[in-house]
């Protein structure tokens, strides 16, 4: 599994490296304009979508990657990982990968 | 100064209240369907956004009101709180007040 230390290269994945590495974060969907991966998690209660939220913003703090936008309401949070970059850089992959088990688990 | 107390009682505000309690929420637009109080907070830096998101979240707690959604990136955060009942609550318009104290201190 794509560990979450890939420090953001900034260098773009490939377009072998995006297809393995989009394959590791199942469930987003991706764009091409601007490069991004797109997700809405739903919860059972706003205590689950706050534990979720202070998570995300851990993982986002240790892997220095930023959500481009987040957008939540009681029981549901969207995420976009935007490319800082002309393409999505292995550590937007791996921090959507985290997240998709966070909500998993 | 509205104190942040009143329980969400539900009981939507009067006109002359709405009024006057919009007043003590400057910076906020509202709109009638729903109703709703929506506003754009800015901020210098992503360490400065998230303190502010995590007040917010301390406020939703201790005043009882979610907001309907929060919608944020490294440096700005869009609020919308939304009526529960058939108008806004003094505990929507408190809250509203709270949150321009907070960006502004």
């Amino acid at each position: 599994m794509q560990a979450l230390n890939p420090t953001p290269s900034g260098n773009p994945a490939t377009a072998s490296e995006a297809t393995a590495l989009a394959a590791a974060a199942p469930g987003w969907s991706f764009s091409e304009r601007p490069p991004s991966l797109f997700r809405r998690f739903e919860f059972a209660s706003y205590a689950q979508t706050r534990t979720f939220l202070d998570r995300l913003a851990e993982l986002q703090e240790s892997s220095g990657v930023t959500a481009q936008n987040i957008n939540f309401g009681r029981t549901y949070v969207n995420v976009t990982l935007s490319a800082t970059g002309a393409a999505l850089s292995p550590a937007e992959y791996a921090l959507a990968a985290e997240l998709g088990r966070l909500a998993t688990a």
